[in-house]
C-alpha cells in the first residue's frame, strides 16, 4: 500500500480545487447539471416543505407540527454546502440571495455565546451537550463545512461568521482546561470540519480543538459514561453500550484502533478528521492508524461497488467478508464518506491504490445513490433486489440526497493533486482544468469517452514551457497500458500506481494513455460466502449488474457459462448513454410441482444483458443482482 | 393430493393410540428414554425455577420478582400433558404424586367462575378478554390438551374437571347469544383443545364452541377491530394491524383463505382446529380449505428440513419460496404443529403425500429442536449457521421445549391408523403395536433398522385369522419398492401413496418391504434463490449438513463436483449412532490479498462429511450447512 519509492516531489500535493476543474463530458458533466438543476433544488424544495428552514424560526412551541429533529440543521448545511459549490462554478444571483436570506436566519437563531442548533433551542432547551448520540456536535460541523464552502464560493462572511461564532463556543465548552468538557460527538464530522475552519481562518484553535477531540476520544475516564451516569435508561445507553461503544469507534483511543466498527458514515468521518489532523501535525502515529484502518476496511469490509456498511441493524459494520447483497445497507453517505477519505489517504500516502477504491466507490455505490433525474435518492445500495428497492424524493433522515449533491457539485476537486514540480492525474474524464504546479500554471485538456473507453489524450499548455513531473494513475483495475509522448511510445517508471514522465513540457504537448478496458469476470474471496460460485461483471471502474426489466425475474435461475462470449456495446439511447454487457447465458426452469426434486432442473438459453450497477432502478421496478451464477 | 380411488373401508380410520405402541429400535426407543428421563424433568425444573408453576399460588404483588408472563400458564401445561404421555407408558408414582400437586394448585388458582389465567389474575385483573394477542384462551387451550391428557393416561379427573369448568366459562363468554363475545383469540389453540375436550367428555356444546371460534374468525364486523377501539394505541396494533390481520390468520373467513400467512404455530394449530372440526361435522367447505391451505404451505413455503415459517421478524411466513437459509426462523414449534396438521389432514384425505410431509418435519426440523442429551431445546432452526446457533436449556418465551416433549411422548401414535377391514402403516420403526382394527385385534411387530436401512420386516399377528386390508405407506422419498409376503414377490396395488395388501391374514404371516434407500442429490427449485447452484443431501427421510467441526469453517467454499461419488456408512459410536455420508469436493481457497479478483479461486481436494441434520450442534461450535454448492 506504501509507495516503493517517495515521489520527488518535496513539498506535498494538494488537491486541485473543483473551481479549476470542468468536465465536458458526456458523463459527468450531465450528471453535475442534473444535480445543479434538479438535485439541489429538490433538497431546497425538501428542506422548506419539512420545515427544515423555518425552523431556525425557533418558533416552534410544543405540540406543534414539525417539531426539529436532531439532525434537520445538519440537512439544511449540506444542502447549502451543495448551493456554494455550484455558485462557485455557475453564478445564479437568485440562488444567491436565497442563500442570503437563509443564512440570515440562521444567523438569526444563533444564541449569543455562539450556540446553534435549532432542537436543543426549542425542544429540549436545557439539555445542551448532554447527550452524547445527539448529533449535537455533528450538526454544528456540517453547518461550519456549509459556511467555508459558502465564504469560499461567494466571498460572503456571512454564514462563515455564524461558524466562527459556533467554534469558538465549542472551543469554550469543550477542551482540556478547568470546566471544560473532555468530550466530542457520538456522531463524528466535528472533527473534520475544525480542520476545514483552521484552513479558512488561520485560527489555531480550532485545529488544536480537532486535535484534543481525536486525541479524546475512547479515553478512559470514557467520556460516554460520565455522561450515561446521568441518564442510565437512555435507549440508546442500552442499544449501544454493550458493544463498548463500538458504534461511536470510541471503544478505544483511536490511535490503539486496528479494525473499522460501528456506524459506517461515523467512522468515515472520524478517519477524515484523523487524516486531516495528521497531515496539518505530522502526526505519524495517527497517519498509521488511519493506514491501518484503511486496509482493515478495503480488504475485509468493502463490497465491489466500494459500499461499505453491510447491516441495517447499525448502519455499520458486523464482522469480516460479512457482505450479504440484498440486505446490504451501504449507505449512500458512507460512499461519499469513503471518497472523502480515501482522497485523504491518499494525500497521506500517496499510492493509487487509495484511488482505486475512490473511483470504485464513485462509480459504483455513490452515484448509484441518486436518480438520472436528479430527483430520487437511495439511502441504502443493496448489490441485490427482488425489486423492492426504490429511490425516495426524500427521507425522514435526510442525510444522503444533499451529501451527494455535495459531493458531485465538487467533483472536480478529485481530478488532480499538484505541487511544485508535479501534477498528479488522478481520474480521467474529458475536462479541462488550470492547475497550478508551484509557480507554474498548466492547463491540462484531457480528451476521453471514458469510463467506456480506457483512451486518454492529454493536451499539456504551461504557460511557461518547463520541467515538471507529470504523474498519470494506472488505475488497479487495468492490467495492459500504453503511453505515448507526442506520439512517440513512452516506458514511464511506475511509482505508487503512477505513470511518471518527468520532462520539459511545452504548450501543445500530447500525451495519449490507453488504458486496456475489456470486459472482466470478478471473483470474490470464497470466504465472503454471499458471492460464493458467482461472479461480478466489471469494464473498467463500472460493476455492471442484472435487471429484471431486461432478464425477467428469478436472476439467481440464470447462470452464465465460464466460456460464454461477452460483448459490450455502447448505447447512446439508453438512460442518458451508457454501455451494457450481453451475452448468451441459461435460465434454470421452475419445478412443475414439489419445490425439491432429486432431477436438477431443466434450462433453457437465454440472453442477459448488464447495464451499470449506478444506472439501475431508473426503469421499470424489479429484481437486480450484480453477482451473476456461473463463471 | 387427493386420492385417485377412495381406500375400501367406509369408515374412516382413526390413530392407533401411543399408548398401542412401543418402540423397540435404536432411533426413536433412546430418544423417547432422553426425553423421559431428561427433557421432561428438565422442562418441570425450569418452571419451578422460573416461577411459573409458583404463579399459581396467586400470591404475586407489584413490585415482586417473576412477574406471571401471559404465557407461562401454558409452559405449564404442556410440561403437564408431556409428563401425562410419559406417565402412560412408563408407571412414575413420584411424577404421578408431583402432578397431583401442581394440579391441586392449579385448580386452586382457578377463579369462581371457572377462569384460569395466572397473568390476568394477579397482574391485570380487570383486563380479561379485552387483549386479543395476549394469549388468554390459547393459555387455556393448552390447560385443555393437559387436563385431558392426563386424564387419559391417569383417569384421575382432577385437571379434567378444572378443565370443563375453563371451557364453561369460555363458553359462557364467547358465542353468537345476547351479551356474548363474538370473538376468538390472537392465537389459535383453544380451537383443537375444545375440539379434544368433547371427545374426553361427549359434550357437543364445546365442539360447538370451537366450530363457532373457527367460523366467527376474520369476519366483519371485525372482533379485533372492536377490541383495538379501546386501545388504539397498543403497539401490537400499530404492528400487525397494518397487515390486516394477517398475523393471526384474522384477515378472512378461514373458508375464504387459499394462502397460509402470518405467525407460523398460530396458523398449524387453527388448521389443526379446522381440520378438527371439518372431520367431526363433516365439514366438506372447512375441509377444501384447509386443503388448498396445505397445498400452498408446502409447495411453497416449507424448507426441505420441513421447517416453516422463515421470518424472525413475525416468527412467520414472508412470500412464496423467500427461504432464507441462515436466516431462517423454522420455529421448533411450528414444526409440532406441522405435525399436528398432517396427522389431521391425512385423516381428512387418506393420501400419503401428508405423511411424506410429517415424516420430512418429523426426522429433520422437529427433533433438531432437541439436543441429543434432552436437556437443551433450539427454539428456531437454521439451515445454515456460522456457528452462532446453540440451543438452550430454556427461553424467557420457552414454548418449544415443553412441546417438542409432548411430541416425542405420545410419537407411537402416528405409526398406524385403522378402521374396520383395514391398518394403515404410516411410519417405519422397530417396534410391538396393537392395533384394533374394528372388531379384529392384530399385533403387528415391525423389524427394521430404519431409518437407516429401507428393509422393513412386518409380522402380522390377528387374535383371530381373518380378512383385512394391510396398507404400507410408500414414501414419496422412495423411487423403487418390493413387497414379499410370506417369502413371495407380492404386487401389491398402490392407492393414495399406500401399497394395498388385502387377504385373509393369519398369525405369524410376514410381510417384507425393501424400500430403495440410496443417497439422493436433492435440488430446489430454481425460484427459491437461496438454493441455486446447490444441492441438499438426503437419504430415506434424512436430511444430512455439513458442520464444521467435520469440514471446517467456510462451508460456502466447498463444492461438491456433480458426479462426485457419494458415500454413506453408519457409525455406531457417533452421537448414539447415526449415518454419515462423505465425498470427495473441492475446496476454493482464500484470496492471498484483495477481496475480489479476476482470476477464480485456487482449490484443492477436500473430503467433505456430512451428517444428519436433526444431529447438528451436539459436538464443537462451528459452522453448519445443508445446502452445498455444486451438484
Amino acid at each position: 500500500m506504501t509507495p516503493r519509492t517517495q515521489p520527488r516531489a518535496a513539498v506535498r500535493p494538494q488537491p486541485v480545487p473543483f473551481t479549476a476543474v470542468r468536465f465536458t463530458d458526456a458523463f459527468w458533466a450531465p450528471l453535475q447539471e442534473v444535480n445543479r438543476t434538479r438535485a439541489i433544488p429538490a433538497n431546497e424544495k425538501q428542506c422548506r416543505a419539512t420545515g427544515r428552514i423555518d425552523a431556525f424560526r425557533l418558533d416552534w412551541k410544543p405540540g406543534m407540527p414539525n417539531e426539529p429533529h436532531i439532525f434537520w440543521d445538519s440537512d439544511v448545511a449540506k444542502w447549502i454546502e451543495a448551493a456554494a459549490y455550484s455558485l462557485a462554478t455557475h453564478p445564479d444571483p437568485a440562488l444567491d440571495a436565497r442563500l442570503d436570506e437563509v443564512i440570515a436566519l440562521i444567523a438569526s437563531a444563533q444564541q449569543p455565546d455562539g450556540y446553534l442548533n435549532t432542537h436543543f433551542t426549542v425542544v429540549r432547551p436545557h439539555e445542551r451537550w448532554k447527550h452524547f448520540d445527539d448529533h449535537e456536535l455533528y450538526c454544528m460541523g456540517h453547518m461550519i463545512e456549509a459556511g467555508v464552502a459558502h465564504h469560499a464560493a461567494t466571498g460572503k462572511r456571512s454564514l462563515l461568521e455564524v461558524c466562527i461564532r459556533i467554534a469558538d463556543c465549542i472551543d469554550r465548552v469543550f477542551g482540556p482546561g478547568e470546566g471544560q468538557l473532555r468530550g466530542y460527538c457520538g456522531h463524528e464530522e466535528i472533527e473534520l470540519a475544525l480542520v476545514k475552519l483552521w484552513r479558512a481562518t488561520g485560527e489555531a484553535r480550532y485545529l488544536t480543538l480537532s486535535r484534543f477531540m481525536i486525541d479524546q476520544r475512547g479515553t478512559s475516564p470514557h467520556y460516554f459514561d460520565r455522561l450515561r451516569a446521568s441518564e442510565p435508561d437512555a435507549p440508546v445507553y442500552k442499544r449501544h453500550y454493550v458493544a463498548g461503544f463500538t458504534h461511536f469507534q470510541a471503544h478505544q483511543p483511536v490511535r490503539e484502533q486496528t479494525r473499522v466498527v460501528g456506524h459506517a458514515v461515523r467512522a468515515t468521518y472520524l478517519y477524515c478528521g484523523m487524516a486531516d489532523v495528521a497531515a496539518a501535525d505530522g502526526d505519524s502515529s495517527l497517519a498509521k492508524a488511519g493506514r491501518t484502518l484503511w486496509r482493515h476496511a478495503t480488504r475485509n469490509l468493502m463490497y465491489i461497488t466500494g459500499g461499505i456498511g453491510s447491516s441495517h441493524r447499525n448502519e455499520g459494520f458486523t464482522f469480516d467478508r460479512d457482505l450479504p447483497n440484498e440486505e446490504a445497507y451501504c449507505e449512500t453517505c458512507a460512499s461519499v464518506g469513503m471518497i472523502l477519505w480515501a482522497q485523504r489517504m491518499w494525500h497521506q500516502e500517496q499510492d493509487g491504490a487509495y484511488i482505486d477504491v475512490l473511483e470504485r466507490v464513485l462509480y459504483n455505490a455513490c452515484i448509484a445513490g441518486m436518480s438520472r433525474d436528479g430527483e430520487k435518492f437511495f439511502y441504502v445500495n443493496p448489490l441485490a433486489s427482488l425489486g423492492q428497492h426504490h429511490r425516495q424524493e426524500w427521507y425522514g433522515c435526510s442525510c444522503c440526497p444533499p451529501n451527494i449533491s455535495r459531493l458531485l457539485a465538487s467533483l472536480g476537486g478529485y481530478v488532480y493533486s499538484a505541487a511544485p514540480g508535479r501534477i498528479d492525474v488522478h481520474l480521467y474524464a474529458d475536462s479541462e482544468a488550470s492547475v497550478q504546479a508551484g509557480a507554474t500554471t498548466v492547463r491540462v485538456r484531457q480528451t476521453t469517452r471514458y469510463p467506456w473507453d480506457g483512451s486518454v489524450t492529454l493536451r499539456i499548455d504551461p504557460a511557461t514551457a518547463g520541467r515538471f513531473v507529470l504523474r498519470l494513475r494506472r488505475p488497479g483495475w487495468c492490467r495492459a497500458a500504453t503511453v505515448q509522448v507526442n506520439g512517440r511510445s513512452a516506458k514511464p517508471r511506475l511509482v505508487g500506481g503512477y505513470l511518471e514522465i518527468d520532462r520539459e513540457w511545452r504548450a501543445g504537448d500530447r500525451i495519449t494513455l490507453r488504458l486496456a478496458m475489456p470486459i472482466e469476470r470478478v471473483h470474490a474471496d470464497p470466504r465472503i460466502r454471499h458471492d460464493c460460485g458467482r461472479v461480478a461483471l466489471m469494464r473498467g471502474p463500472v460493476v455492471y449488474c442484472l435487471e429484471g426489466c431486461d432478464n425477467g425475474a428469478d436472476l439467481d435461475a440464470l447462470v452464465l457459462p465460464p466460456r460464454a462470449r461477452l460483448a459490450w456495446r455502447f448505447r447512446p439511447g439508453l438512460l442518458g448513454g451508457i454501455g451494457s454487457i450481453s451475452a448468451s447465458a441459461r435460465r434454470e426452469l421452475p419445478f412443475a410441482d414439489a419445490p425439491y426434486a432429486t432431477q436438477a432442473p431443466r434450462t433453457r438459453a437465454q440472453r442477459i444483458t448488464a447495464i451499470p450497477y449506478f444506472a439501475w432502478d431508473n426503469r421499470k421496478p424489479g429484481a437486480m443482482a450484480v453477482w451473476i451464477r456461473g463463471g
